[in-house]
């Protein structure tokens, strides 16, 4: 079993040059398995459907208490690869920073808790577990990535008490912000049908418009809600309503419309649905139309309230950088959602200004940093 | 001065082998004036703005008493020539039909008021005076026809006490129907402009399509009337609302609409302007964002109340075919919108169901039918 400590920037580097691009496993995972086993992790391949996760425990299965780390190997696509300055899978390292694809999302972030897991367990070994609960499908449909991970958790009985997800949540400075939650979000697809006919013939066609009209000035004037604890106020947009027709002189048999919802706790997306069937129902009513409505949920509203999980975080923060982060919930979806259904979960990791883009950078002191603040953490929480 | 009759089929026949596809003259206009000074009209030419019209003129100017025509020979383009089974400038006889473009519409119209006023003239000479405005700009712009042609006969002191205009008015059968006026028509074009932004952060954007929404929902939802004494409820209908937005996490910053307007007396266009001008503002402060509003008015709604010129004329049409004609004020536009504001007028003529097809042919019975009612409308009018 090595006693030597895992380089956060070295172990990036090295995931990094794997092209994991969801759902390629691309030797990343196998990189893993083997730094945490030599470290004396017991480590489990969850393949599920074509994707790779691995689950890595330190320490006793059903343990009093055990910190658990997420995170994802799987990086988005190069995009135009002749846009890239660099190899996008080359790891250099110059101007202070590790480029490549996945530097920032999340392979750094891994590499950091890592790297803070081993050193943590081999310094002072903690009385409980500690457990790592890595994907390869976080970019993708996420069907086979964490949840698969956690369900087969939960059948072996392996379960974390509390878990922290590593993905980028600082916009500008290092330290500025952890997430407790997030909104939830969905589409809606609204079509509208009536019946075509010369627009001088008002008996002879029945206009699908002023029912869309009606229908989207109803959804669009209600106010949600006035923001709660930890979110701002529910939002709905409307963006796009289209119809297409060229001609003054006729009146076309259908109007579509999509509408976005940004929802936080104080909501469902089976609730919303519920409430907008019944606008639906009554503009269908009222103007002798047909309306049929598709739905798609991106993610119910989550949110880990202000505990003792966030205070620990955000103070190992604060010791480390000097800046105590705000509790956000802002931003789009994470894998967090689904631990969010195991156990308390809080996510930080480090500025995510160039995720998904090309020429994406990590900064090599951020990396050091954040592993400082992983282990910090590790420390305080078993204390 | 010739006294023999004139053919209204022949007449017909030699008009559509004249190619007057609008603004072109093609030898119509030369030809009818020949015709007519040949039987004693005063002819004057009226070209305007690179478009030909004819005045043609029996008896005094300042007539106590003068009956006028008005028409046009000018056709539509051909759409695609090799859908037509016959030669479209050929006015080839055949299953009593003759064949071609501007057969119908309204070739033959002007061919029978030609030859009947002719005969008549010839035959009973009225005290007064038969007025002839041909005009080669009714299926265009319609800028430098039939109004320039009114200009120069207020100009000229020419002056027709009562117009009949000879457009196809019968939709099936010979004699069911004579217009006494037409409803208005105008295109509304509205762009609202907000804010583009990402539809996660609505404070960051403002978008154009809930005001959009009510503005419809408002414009569509106001009854305009319930009808008048000769016209159906005037009819708003939104033709297209158009965003073209793909993306569900964009919040775009403009969205178009078309709305038309079909209106009958209650109303002008300029009240209608007004009254869209005070919603637009509504709704441009309500929601904060601009809303440009274009207008294009195709006509304004007119109307000769039923009275002695339509009782004459739908007598004259019942004596000729045992139908006695309804007073509609359904379809389209036609020059007798700008007649309107010199004198009364109302449209016969025969059956237009093949106007601007192809293939357009006019049943040759009609045309002689057409002739004898036009005599027996300008014996009446003179007895």
């Amino acid at each position: 079993m090595s006693k030597s400590p895992v380089d956060p920037v070295a172990l990036t580097a090295d995931l990094v040059r794997c092209p994991s691009i969801t759902p390629v496993e691309g030797g990343a995972l196998v990189l893993l398995e083997s730094v945490l086993s030599a470290a004396g992790f017991t480590c489990t391949r969850v393949d599920r459907g074509g994707v790779s996760n691995l689950f890595a425990r330190w320490g006793h299965k059903g343990a009093n208490r055990s910190f658990g780390f997420n995170g994802h190997v799987d990086v988005v696509p190069l995009g135009n690869p002749e846009d890239w300055t660099v190899d996008p899978f080359g790891a250099e390292i110059k101007d202070g920073f590790l480029w490549g694809r996945g530097s920032t999302d999340m392979k750094s972030g891994v590499a950091a808790f890592v790297a803070a897991a081993i050193d943590f367990v081999q310094t002072t070994p903690p009385d409980g577990a500690v457990i790592l609960a890595i994907t390869g499908d976080e970019e993708g449909d996420a069907l086979d990535g964490t949840t698969a991970l956690l369900n087969w958790m939960a059948a072996e009985g392996e379960a974390m008490t509390d878990c922290l997800v590593g993905e980028p949540t600082c916009p500008n400075i290092m330290g500025e912000a952890m997430k407790i939650g997030r909104r939830g979000s969905m589409n809606v697809f609204f079509t509208v049908t009536g019946v075509q006919g010369h627009s001088a013939y008002p008996s002879l066609y029945v206009n699908p418009m002023p029912a869309m009209a009606r229908l989207m000035d109803r959804l669009a004037s209600h106010k949600l809600d006035d923001g709660s604890d930890h979110f701002d106020p529910s939002s709905l947009a409307i963006v796009t309503i289209d119809t297409g027709n060229p001609a003054t002189n006729v009146v076309p048999a259908q109007c579509r419309a999509t509408v976005n919802i940004r929802f936080n706790d104080h909501h469902t997306s089976a609730e919303l649905i519920q409430w907008m069937q019944t606008e639906v129902d009554a503009a269908a009513e009222t103007f002798d139309v047909t309306i049929d409505m598709k739905v798609k949920v991106s993610g119910e509203s989550f949110v880990t309230p202000p505990g003792p999980l966030s205070d620990l975080i955000g103070a190992a923060v604060e010791a480390e950088t000097g800046r105590r982060p705000e509790l956000s919930t802002s931003g789009g979806t994470s894998d967090a959602r689904f631990v969010k259904l195991h156990c308390p979960v809080v996510e930080f990791g480090l500025v995510g200004k160039t995720m998904h883009q090309v020429d994406e950078r990590v900064s090599v002191a951020q990396i050091q940093q954040l592993k400082s603040i992983y282990s910090r953490i590790l420390a305080d929480y078993f204390a």
